[in-house]
């Protein structure tokens, strides 16, 4: 099961790195920016988490895999950009499987540093969209997962379920749990076309 | 004395909270957004500061009264939405408030960890002005704090004096001298109107 | 040599921190705002890289002598701003010489914390560009690293030809080595008006 979680968690590397590479092209940037962009969408998500958790370096920089897929996702892109939007569906549902992952990985390092569950649904959350608000800032946009988008709440819900699960079932199966409980929420959410609620008016 | 800062430290962190509940408003972000900006606002600068002088994990996260303080100003905000903007001039009274505390206990926790004075200042008033400058790059936004207003100057003086002050006084005295001062400062400044130069123009 | 790298660092803080002031001008924010573009252009940087690494407080605010020197140039281009902008061509000299001596030490201090080559090119560029970025996304603009110049190109390589080149010569002559490589490289781009490609069009 943990193997299939790393399977999983490339998938999600190249399936982020690829959204933001997407946008760099979107917004002009030059090759360097699209490197850039694929790499912090895919990993300024743990990064951000390591940097909160204290572990020096951070794991998606020490680990030279998880950079390499990052920059694989941004030449794929490169390669194939005419090719890649017809694919849509297939990045989304790879997108979802990243999303859950990430968040479930995320969760299991933040219990093990014994944070509180409201500190465990942060840095669960924070691994898993970390990235993309980053994407998006450096893109100069407000970040979409505060704007639309039933993206974060999986996260947020599934890192406030991790630490009760544990003490019911142990470790590996609460990961597990976790994973399969966000890509499933995530995805029923676009297809569905679930959002929160705006603010911004009288209500 | 330490209590009465420990009851205006909650009260700063609801303070800026709200502060960052009514910029997700203005922005017309959706429900996720308001708990993110009014956490980012208020607990951001501290966690910036914590990941500087390397506490880990953030005292922000792993004391849970803090994140429950941010998330109760964003739901007070979402509840009394229509009314809260009548209470303009107690919100900005609570906000010298936090500006005080915020600046007086960073430099107290700069001073802890060896700082020079040029080290204290900056650390105290990042813990101060850090969450505010995070709202607005969340909200696409130059940092209001950049651009107009007297309000990170006081928490510079405030953090330059806290070392000499140390040696004189004590960190009690001390503490509770530069919250008193920020505090004031910051008040003065809102109602007299006062403002930094601006620059871009010959001058 | 390594007394030679020292001046060139302070050389670096100053430009970078004219450059960054220059933006807060720019932008027309206020005197504050001067300050603090300054000081992020110069040395967020290094800052980025020792939080990554666990360097506690960052070398940059530890040292009393590098923000000194990001303040005396805010100083100097608040003072001498309408002459400043006739050494354009002095301040891009003086950018160049400090691109080279930031990639140089970063990449020196990345290989002392024992990270792979990927690792040591990404801290010893962050420490080289990471403060534009900073300074552009707190203007409210997509970092122009990501837009356009060979700007962190030269970076890159000279952080992914040290670790090979220390093996072979040292860490002495592999750090002049880089600063010298990145200084050349960017000096010659300029001249020769070089660019990255851009994407987002069909090709």
């Amino acid at each position: 099961m943990l193997n299939l979680l790393t399977v999983f968690n490339f998938l999600g590397i190249m399936a982020f790195s690829i959204s933001g590479s997407l946008k760099a092209f979107e917004k002009k940037l030059d090759l360097l920016g699209v490197f850039v962009l694929g790499f912090s969408t895919a990993l300024a998500g743990g990064i951000m988490r390591d940097v909160l958790l204290g572990v020096y370096p951070p794991t998606n920089i020490s680990n030279v895999y998880y950079p390499i897929f990052a920059l694989l996702g941004s030449a794929i892109t490169i390669v194939f950009y005419s090719y890649i939007r017809n694919f849509n569906n297939a990045l989304l549902i790879a997108d979802a499987i990243g999303l859950g992952t990430f968040t479930a990985t995320g969760a299991e390092i933040g219990l093990d540093h014994r944070l509180n569950i409201v500190g465990v649904a942060l840095v669960a959350s924070i691994t898993a969209v970390g990235g993309g608000a980053v994407r998006d800032l450096l893109s100069n946009e407000i970040p979409i997962v505060l704007r639309r988008d039933f993206y974060a709440t999986p996260t947020i819900i599934g890192g406030l379920i991790f630490p009760p699960l544990v003490s019911l079932l142990g470790i590996g199966p609460s990961t597990l749990s976790v994973f399969i409980l966000v890509t499933t929420l995530r995805l029923i959410a676009l297809f569905k076309k679930w959002e929160l609620p705006k603010v911004g008016y009288r209500h």
